[in-house]
C-alpha cells in the first residue's frame, strides 16, 4: 500500500478536493454509534462518475482502500476506515438528474439525501418513500439495503431501485437493470449491489421508484397496557391486511426518553405510532379498522387526526428517537441491536429482549419497525467502560441468536459493518462461501471496503 | 464426458428413477416455442434435496450438463439440453411444507405448480398471486423471473420470495434468506439465484410471501376504438395509481384468436382486461375511476362485474390466449417477444411493434401485461420455413432494439434462455462481464444448463 504516492496522485486530479486534515479524516472515520473512530488517510469529492472511475482505478493501483461516505449516519460503522485509504465523499454528487413523472421514476445521484429529494419532488405530487429515520444518502441507503418506517407499506430499498450505474474496484462502469418496471434479462446485478455496503464498487447514479403522495394522511398514536398487548396488536394488523403506512413500536423506556427530548407528555406505557395513507375515505377506513383491531388488545389514547402539523410533530419526535434515547445517559454511546424475526415471533422476540437487557443491568430502550418484525434495543454504555460494551455486545449477540433460532434475521436494515461478521456465518451457513465468491471474483485485491461484512 | 458412467452412478443412486427413453428424452427436451427440441442424454426424478445433490455430484464429477426441469413451459427453451446431459425433472418434488398463516409465508418444493399451491391454500384465506399464464412451477417461475398479469399490482417473482434452498454446481447446499420480511445481512442471493435460469444452481426449496384472498374481486372487458387509446388509456390508469389487479391488453388479432378458441364474441378491437382486488366499497371505487379514466379514451362495453363465474371465463381465456393465437396459423409454431418499457414510452413501442409486422409479413397478434410496460408478439412461422423463421427473428430483435433505445429490457419476464443472448450483452454492455464472473465463480465447469444466457 503506497498511499502516499495514491494521494499524490489524487491532487493531481482533483486539486483541492482532497483533503488530509486531522479534521477531515477524523469527521469521515467517525461512526453514530460505538465504534472506535478510525480515520481514512484521505478524503476525496468527486463531481463525476469519470472521477470516482479515476479515484478508484488510482487506489487499486497502490493497493489503498476505498470507503464510501454518504451522510455518515451507518450505525455499523460502515465508514471507519480500519485498514486506512481514500474515503470517497458523495456530497458534491447529490442531484437529481430527471423526474420521470409518466413513469413515476427518478434518476438522482448517490449523495442526495433522502429529505433533499423529497424537497426537490414536493411540486410533482410524487414522493420517495424509504425513511431509514436519518436523513441518510440515497447512495448509502442502497448500500446498506436500508428500510425504516415506511417499508411496511412500501418495500425497503430493494424494493426501490429499478437501476443504478456502479464503479467497480478496477474503475469500469457498469449499468445494473434499465428503466422498465421489471426485467428477467440476465442475473439481478441491482440486488447484487444494493446491500453490498461498499464492498464490491461504489454506486454513482440511482433510479428510484416512485410513489405519488397520498391525498390524505391520518397519524396517530396509542398507548398499551403492556409490551405484549401492544406487540400482538402489531401482528394481528398485519394479519388483517390493514395496509399501514407506518407501524412503529416504542416501549415505556422509548417513551420516556422521547417526553424527555420533545415535551410530547405522553404516558410511560408502550406505545405504537401509526399513519395511514391513501383517499380521505380510504384512510377513514383503515383508522376505524385499525381502531377496532387494537381495542381489543387494551389500546387507550387512539385518537387519529389528519392535521399536518400533529404528524409533522409525531414524526420529528421519532425520527429524533435515537438521540432522545442517547438523551437518557448523557455523553454515553449505544450498541444498537437490528434483529427482525417472523411478525408471528415478535411478542416472543421483543419480552425476550428485555428480559435478556435487564438481566445484564442496562439502560436500553425497545423500538422499532414492527409491522416488518424488527426492532431495536438501544443499549446505552459507556464507551470508556469496557465491561459495560462488553456486556451490551453479549446482550446483542443473544438477541440474534434468539432471532436466527426463530428464523430471523441478524439484521433487518442496518447491514453487517464491522459489528456483525461472525453472525454472517452464524445467519447463512456455507452460503457466506457463495457471499466471498462474488467478492473475490468482483473485488479480487480486497481493496473495497475492506473489513466489513467478512472478516 | 462420460454420460454413460454418470447415468449408471445416477441408476445406483435412484433406481428407476432414471429414464433414457426417447419418448422421456424428448418430451424434456422439447419447447413450447420455435426452438429446435435437445433431448437430454436421461432424465432424473428426485425426491428429496439429498438426492438433487447427489444427483449434481456425479455429473459434475463427469462434466454432465445439469438442466432443471419444472412444467417445460418456458418459452425461451431453457429447458432443452443443447450440449446433452440429465435433465432434473422435479414433479415428484411439489410438496407444501408448510405454511405459516400468521406470517402470510409458506414453504414449498420446486415442482409445484402454482395453480396446485393456490388449490392448497385455498381454504386459508391466502394466496399466491403471481401468475405468468401457464401453470408453470413455482421453482422453473424462480428461475426466470416470471410474473405475467397480476405482477402491476403484486410484483414479480423477484418481490415474492423470501428464502430459498440450493444446490450449488459442486453438490453444496446452501439456504439464501430467512423468514424475515426483511434483512440487510450480506449479499442479496436469494435474488442472485431468482432469475439465473438454472445456471448457478438448481432451487429445492422456496419460501414465499402470500397475500389475503381479496374480500371482492371485480372484472371487466372494454373495448377501444384503436391500439393507441388502448395503451394511453392504461398510462393514465397507471399515473392515477388506481391499484389495478391486472390490466391486459389485447389487440384486435389476439381478440379474433381468443373469440375463435373461446367463442367469447368480443367485437374485433383492441381491449383491455382488468380486473379489482379489495373491499366491496374498495373494488367498486376502483371500477369507478377505472370507468372515468377510460372514457376519456373512448372505451366502450365497459360493465364490470363482482361475478365469479364471469371472471373465470374471462381468465381461461387470457390464461389459454397463447395457445388460441397458435390455432390462428394451426400446426404452426411461434417466436414470442417480450420487451418490457417504461410506460411512458408504451404507445410508443406497440405501436412501432406493429409496423415492424406489418412490414415483415408475418401473422402476429399482440398482447401483454402493460401495467407493467411488457408485451407480447406471438410471431406465428412455419418450423420448416426458415426464411420466415428469419424474418421473425429480424423483428424480434428490431423490437428489443427498440426498446433498449426506449430505457427498457430485452426481456421482462420469459428470461434470456437460447433466444437472446446477443441481446443479453446490447442491453447490458460491460456489465454482462460481471455476470459472467458469477457464473465463473459459482460454476466453474460450466455444468449447471450451459448455453443458457451466454453462449
Amino acid at each position: 500500500m503506497e498511499v502516499k504516492t495514491a494521494v499524490s496522485e489524487l491532487k493531481l486530479l482533483l486539486g483541492d478536493r482532497v483533503s488530509t486534515s486531522d479534521a477531515d479524516r477524523f469527521h469521515h472515520g467517525n461512526s453514530e454509534t460505538w465504534f472506535a473512530a478510525a480515520p481514512p488517510d484521505a478524503v476525496v469529492w468527486p463531481e463525476n462518475t469519470a472521477e470516482v472511475a479515476e479515484i478508484i482505478k488510482i487506489c487499486a493501483a497502490h493497493l489503498v482502500p476505498v470507503i464510501g461516505f454518504g451522510a455518515g449516519t451507518s450505525l455499523e460503522g460502515h465508514t471507519s476506515a480500519i485498514h486506512g485509504g481514500v474515503s470517497v465523499n458523495f456530497s458534491r454528487m447529490n442531484k437529481v438528474l430527471r423526474v420521470n413523472d409518466q413513469d413515476l421514476t427518478v434518476q438522482v445521484q448517490p449523495g442526495i439525501t433522502r429529505e433533499e429529494l423529497n424537497q426537490e419532488l414536493r411540486a410533482t405530487g410524487l414522493m420517495f418513500p424509504v425513511d431509514p429515520g436519518a436523513n441518510a444518502s440515497i447512495g448509502g441507503m442502497a448500500s446498506t439495503r436500508a428500510s425504516g418506517t415506511t417499508a411496511v407499506r412500501y418495500g425497503t430499498m430493494r424494493d426501490n431501485i429499478l437501476a443504478m450505474e456502479v464503479v467497480l474496484a478496477d474503475g469500469r462502469v457498469i449499468r445494473t437493470g434499465t428503466g422498465a418496471a421489471k426485467s428477467a434479462s440476465g442475473y439481478d446485478l441491482t440486488a447484487l449491489f444494493c446491500g453490498a455496503e461498499g464492498t464490491l464498487g461504489l454506486i454513482t447514479e440511482l433510479t428510484l421508484r416512485l410513489h405519488g403522495q397520498p391525498e390524505a394522511v391520518g397519524a396517530a398514536v396509542c398507548a398499551f397496557p403492556d409490551m405484549q398487548s401492544a406487540v400482538n396488536a402489531v401482528i394481528m394488523t398485519v394479519q388483517c391486511a390493514i395496509p399501514m403506512a407506518r407501524i412503529e413500536f416504542l416501549d415505556a423506556l422509548a417513551v420516556e426518553a422521547v417526553n424527555k427530548d420533545a415535551d410530547m407528555g405522553l404516558p410511560v406505557q408502550p406505545h405504537l405510532l401509526v399513519e395511514f395513507h391513501g383517499s380521505d375515505a380510504a384512510v377513514a377506513e383503515q383508522a376505524e379498522r385499525f381502531g377496532e383491531v387494537i381495542a381489543d388488545f387494551g389500546a387507550s389514547g387512539f385518537d387519529w387526526s389528519a392535521q399536518a402539523e400533529d404528524r409533522s410533530r409525531l414524526w420529528a419526535m421519532r425520527h429524533r428517537a435515537y438521540y432522545a434515547c442517547l438523551g437518557l445517559r448523557p455523553g454515553k454511546t449505544a450498541v444498537v441491536t437490528d434483529v427482525c424475526v417472523p411478525v408471528s415471533r415478535l411478542a416472543e422476540a421483543v419480552i425476550a429482549a428485555r428480559a435478556l437487557i435487564d438481566a445484564a443491568g442496562l439502560v436500553a430502550p425497545i423500538l422499532g419497525h414492527v409491522g416488518d418484525g424488527n426492532f431495536h434495543a438501544i443499549l446505552l454504555i459507556d464507551p470508556d467502560n469496557g465491561e459495560e460494551l462488553t456486556r451490551a455486545k453479549s446482550v446483542s449477540h443473544q438477541m440474534v441468536e434468539h432471532a436466527l433460532s426463530m428464523g430471523g434475521t441478524a439484521t433487518g436494515e442496518h447491514g453487517i459493518g464491522q459489528g456483525k461478521m461472525d453472525l454472517l456465518r452464524q445467519e447463512h451457513g456455507e452460503a457466506v462461501q457463495v457471499m466471498q465468491a462474488m467478492k473475490q471474483a468482483l473485488d479480487p485485491q480486497n481493496i473495497m471496503n475492506p473489513g466489513k461484512i467478512f472478516s
